[in-house]
């Protein structure tokens, strides 16, 4: 028996008192869980119950309950199945329910399957022969990389087998002159970042998930995240891709050059296809040079209409070394204070930013973000505000001093712009940012929205939304990568509700088409938002892309009740 | 009748004494071309000659008889379908052989079609009901932009219909807080560069031919270009297309989005497919920022071992305001200053570097700049060298002071770089390196090779062909995209040989396979290269490009004999 993979995240929430976690001492509380879950209580794949050790959220609804969704005509995974996997994968067939629970359940514990086997293959010849086996015996696969996706798409919504990358984690090679990484699909996306900067590089993307989330889950959901804005999307940094299609079919596009215009592109079919159109098994990423100064300001800032004309001048003064340029509202603050106990390093605001500059030259980058920051001060855009430069081992660096924040001083000079202005290490004032996922899942339960909007429209609708919802929500908070467009709108409530969903969707979704935005700019459909893709895209475009699904997996195996509509 | 669309370089070649040109005055000439050519020498649509105006290159030779290569059992076009064209395209419907052999012969003159018609839509619902037609009817259509291709893809190889998107050249719309470009297809690369220059952003791209060359052929063949270092591919600048398919379907995918992760990006597969999957009508572009200050130096490099570490310094200290790092031999020299009679701006050579900077400070450009020329300068790596700042209307600009070669400061102080060592404008350095092609096609038939391979192998290829060739080739040259991995290898001789070609092929594409490289780095495979696909991708890969092309023009009418390998 293997121990299962457990996310860092969900360890957190579990190490969280007043948390739901499985138990083996409450075994006998299985229950059978409906037609969708072919075995049943009795038999010996059995679904199990988490128990209570709290007074915390209730049990997560299994998705096929809370949804309206129709288990489609797979195979039921049987004994003879079972042995069959034991052959191909010998000691890593995971069946025991405790330990499938953890990988049922999304990270944010909203959708729930009943998957009574896990399989961990090592390397793509072992995920091609269990697709192989599946093809032929119609088994429904759900891929699952970190399990810390946002829609309900890692996690099977019926009886899939859960296909784990989670032992596919070596790194195949680096080229220390080129900046390219080759690995397989299960790499930590935190461990490769360690990996790369060890030899002076950094990886192109950076995600909250970097703990848990694996280098294959963030290509098949072309995962966008904190370093975008710098370095782009993957679809320009990953440079090729090892798949293994539905019927076992070894795909090799793993090419490692920076240009290469032979055919069609075939990995871009597979980045952000969420893991149904193949299953992705290795990728050759290219990584930009590690930078050699990195500054990080953290602003408070009156107004929206002021949070974008401190875009504007930002991007105009920092121009190449502009790493990133997020925004949060005063809601979200005010949840990562209460519920993670983080202070806030400026004066309460309205809206808060942070700001990255990532550059070749200390000397340059620091005169660069100063010349900013007295402009941005200087004429009120801005506030308040506070930069560190170094790492988050300390909270302060050897060329720093710890300053009070009634020392800092609000306007520096251009030149002067580093005496005695920094008291936060870069690592503080980042947490502020990638943990509101995380205080707000503490909040309650969360209805999670992620679009793309025309950044002045941006943050329209979080206003919007709390006239329209009242009493209704516990918060509605906004915030995200205004850089990008980008709007993570939260609406965070004491339990699910239909009505409430019903009050939001497709509310915020026609709100969104109607300034031609798109319903998930980065965390993809998954299982959640799969019904609302017509919102963003026309009915031919839908079209072609069930064309496509019916090309590469014609049984429909592959992830399935993900990304695409329901067919009538 | 309209005038048809000459292409400037094409302009460029015949303004030069001893080249083809077409004529009115030899129209008796016209002879039958040969089963490909429905409706021969004697009817309205027949191929006309071109006539010889001097001793130089021979007439293009028709594809279908330099080749082998079967017509495909398309329709030939009757009267009643140019009948039926003028109605949907009134007045905007080419019959008359001379200007059709603008666009039936490609701008390296080695590839000749026999196409009877040409059209002009205006619109995306022009060409939707253009291609409606053409699919009921089984015509053949090869879409085809500024052609400008070096690898046939955009004339027609047999009699298909040319559909020009030359009248499609309007800007639909450009914000100027996001940078966003939206425009149709047609709209020439130059034109767009220059409009969103005037609003303090740059094009994502840009390549030699910008002059002629359209949008939407840059899209349709995933142009890589001379900004491809610093702003990557188009994969990731470009936000939207406007496509229509093979039966006259518009597909809307021209969001104007950062971040859109609703369903498959199904833009991706038009992108570079070479208008094999559809026509390209309109594009969504990211515009980066204007540069503030732009810098080029010109730098001699004594041996291939030099540029190497030149390039490795160069990265490390320019870091994120280093635009491009191109390289060629003193071959190319020669031959620019031969049959251009451009001047070197440097001592003589093995290789020539060409480095540019782009960032949002003059002074810690120049200052950056001026630490890596000291270092390389210093070390021996380079052994001369010059640099420019300003744009290219004067040879000096008001900062700098005209100084004859002799004057040139050869290892500035990291400090002073900038005070008494320009003497040329960007402009007069990127010609040396941009006008390449141009000299080349002035030596003679050129046999073209656009490969990628690992950066350190990139240069290896070029003495190994010089031996194998020995005197059957006038010049073995290599120049290109270094940072990108880029080579662009090219051999001139006197005339087209079948010989010589069986000499280079497989040969060149079995080397650069044995690196796991590129048979096509950015130009594409077209009509010359498709069947040397194998070479850089795997059977599979092959099999399910073919399968996409079925799916999404079942007849096979777009763009026939490009791309994908002759089938058995």
């Amino acid at each position: 028996m293997v121990l299962c993979h457990v996310p860092r995240w969900s360890v957190r929430l579990w190490a969280c008192p007043g948390w739901w976690r499985p138990t083996s001492t409450l075994r006998a509380l299985v229950r059978p869980r409906g037609p969708g879950c072919p075995g049943g209580a009795s038999g010996p794949l059995a679904c199990r119950m988490f128990s209570k050790v709290s007074s915390c959220p209730p049990e997560v609804m299994l998705t096929q309950e809370r949804y309206p969704v129709q288990r489609l005509p797979f195979s039921v995974v049987s004994e003879e199945d079972l042995a069959a996997f034991e052959h191909m994968v010998p000691g890593r067939v995971v069946t025991d329910p405790e330990e499938l629970e953890v990988s049922n359940v999304d990270w944010l514990r909203t959708a729930r399957g009943c998957s009574k086997v896990l399989l961990r293959p090592r390397t793509s010849e072992e995920v091609s022969r269990i697709l192989r086996y599946c093809h032929e015996r119609n088994l429904a696969v759900t891929p699952q990389g970190g399990n810390t996706g946002l829609v309900g798409g890692s996690v099977p919504v019926f009886d899939e087998i859960i296909l784990s990358t989670a032992l596919m984690n070596q790194v195949t090679s680096f080229n220390s002159v080129s900046g390219i990484l080759t690995c397989q699909a299960g790499c930590v996306l935190e461990g490769l970042s360690r990996y790369v900067q060890e030899q002076d590089f950094v990886m192109p993307l950076d995600l909250g998930a970097k703990g848990s989330c694996h280098i294959g889950g963030n290509v098949a959901t072309n995962a966008g995240g904190l370093r975008f804005l710098r370095y782009g999307s993957l679809r320009g940094t990953v440079l090729g891709l090892e798949v293994v299609l539905a019927d076992g079919t070894v795909l090799d596009c793993l090419t490692s050059l920076r240009k290469d215009n032979t055919g069609y592109d075939l990995k871009q079919l597979f980045i952000g296809s969420e893991g149904t159109l193949g299953v992705i098994t290795a990728v050759s990423i290219l990584c930009p040079p590690r930078p050699k100064a990195v500054n990080v300001a953290f602003l408070g800032c009156p107004g929206f209409a002021e949070v974008l004309q401190t875009f504007s001048t930002c991007r105009g003064m920092l121009g190449e070394v502009l790493s990133a340029f997020e925004f949060m509202d005063a809601e979200c603050m005010q949840l990562v204070q209460q519920h993670l106990h983080l202070a806030s390093p400026v004066q309460e605001s309205a809206f808060y930013l942070l700001v990255e500059t990532s550059g070749s030259s200390t000397g340059h980058d620091a005169e660069k973000l100063g010349c900013f920051l007295e402009q941005v001060l200087g004429s009120g855009l801005v506030t308040d505000g506070t930069v560190a430069t170094d790492e988050s081992k300390a909270q302060v660096d050897a060329r720093a001093r710890l300053v009070m924040p009634e020392q800092r001083v609000p306007v520096p000079a251009c030149s002067r712009m580093f005496q005695g202005w920094r008291a936060w290490s870069r690592g503080a004032l980042w947490a502020l940012r990638e943990r509101i996922t995380e205080a707000l899942s503490r909040d309650g339960y969360v209805y999670k929205y992620d679009v793309s909007l025309p950044v002045e429209r941006l943050y329209d609708l979080v206003p919007d939304l709390r006239a329209r919802l009242g009493s209704q929500a516990r918060h509605v908070v906004g915030y995200g990568h205004l850089g990008d467009g980008n709007l993570h709108l939260n609406v965070t409530v004491d339990a699910f509700s239909t009505a409430l969903l019903d009050t939001l969707e497709p509310y915020v979704y026609a709100w969104t088409a109607g300034q031609r935005g798109s319903i998930s700019a980065e965390h993809g459909l998954g299982f959640r938002k799969r019904d609302a893709l017509g919102y963003s895209k026309p009915p031919h475009a839908v079209q072609l892309m069930q064309q496509l699904k019916a090309l590469l997996d014609p049984k429909g195996i592959l992830n399935p009740y993900k990304m695409l509509p329901t067919q009538a």
